[in-house]
């Protein structure tokens, strides 16, 4: 069994966000999809230790705003890899409520739902969601999880669908983001780069990467 | 409420197949993703009208054969406009048994799985599958759903998840597959077309198609 087949499966990246007593919640998900056109309804799937899972749960409500390729990768960062139980993620971010729900503004749609059924599995729980209001915002190409990992040189949060453990690399010396996981092995000896050189996905500074 | 922005939630193109007393079928589906890495889970959404529906339901097993953006499009006229009930849609097509499934060959990977879990709704059964195997076939980029829209001209099974009825067209004349939908609005008039020119999607010939 190659478990690297399930590489080969596609998605977007979208923030699943809720509230937590007023104030906006969110992480990032790749695992969403249409399940039915008429009444349209989502399903979303959502690690049970995530904190917007938690969420979720108590309001009955998501939203997915859908990224376009062109959204800053700082959201992925501060919401793909930091936990909304202590930080306030939309603080630098713009967004607004729509269909209800805390939505990003730097994205191209969102959509937003009413959970009417769901799915247990031994980690995730998929939503399904009726959809209360959706609609476009920014032009643009969706982004999708290829793009992210192949043209943003992303990586994947130990707690989504799609984690497995990264082989070990060759002798190339490379330097791992503690926030996000963003890996440098550029040119550039990691030493030499300028103090205020910063993470090019998550904009945390130097101090926050370690060596691999 | 624009549900064009459905139309923002990225997918793959997969063959969805299972067994029918011994008898291979299957149908086009988008709506797949990755639940759970550990155990590895992925769950599908097909509807209930469909044929494969049935036998998913009886056998407790289904496999994904991931399209691959090289792949055969006439599989998708074949496996996502027509029925299995009356239909061997495997016939002219290559296929093998792996883990268990009907797997096509002209694709990149593909991933079988039990059944473990569902979730019903309007009109759709969310499947959740435990992986029983999966591997890489062929390489290439796996086939999206937007690659498939914009490169190949698509169009959507009336059973997706993703259906939405048409808005009417300008003045220019379309001819329409009867089978898979295709549209042709060629340069060249539909009527001056070779007698043999066929369906590029699922290549049946002219007399399938009918004026828009």
């Amino acid at each position: 069994m190659d478990q690297t087949a399930l590489f080969k499966l596609s998605y977007g990246v979208y923030i699943c966000t809720s509230w937590d007593e007023g104030r906006p919640v969110g992480c990032i998900a790749n695992s969403a999809m249409q399940i039915t056109s008429a009444p349209a309804t989502v399903a979303v799937s959502i690690n049970r230790v995530n904190y917007t899972h938690k969420c979720i749960e108590e309001t009955g409500h998501f939203a997915l705003t859908v990224l376009g390729e062109k959204s800053d990768p700082k959201l992925i960062g501060t919401f793909g890899f930091r936990s909304s139980k202590d930080l306030d993620k939309f603080e630098g971010f713009g967004y607004n409520v729509r269909g209800k729900l805390p939505v990003l503004d730097d994205a191209i749609a969102y959509i937003s739902c009413k959970v009417i059924g769901k799915m247990e599995t031994p980690t995730h729980t998929v939503f399904l969601g009726e959809v209360l209001d959706c609609g476009n915002l920014k032009k643009g190409k969706p982004m999708t999880y290829a793009y992210y990992h192949e043209v943003l040189k992303g990586k994947t949060s130990v707690n989504a669908p799609t984690f497995i453990e990264d082989a070990p690399k060759g002798e190339k010396e490379v330097w791992v983001c503690d926030v996000c996981g963003y890996e440098y092995d550029g040119e550039i000896p990691f030493e030499a780069l300028p103090d205020d050189w910063v993470c090019p996905l998550c904009g945390v500074g130097k101090e926050h990467f370690h060596r691999k």
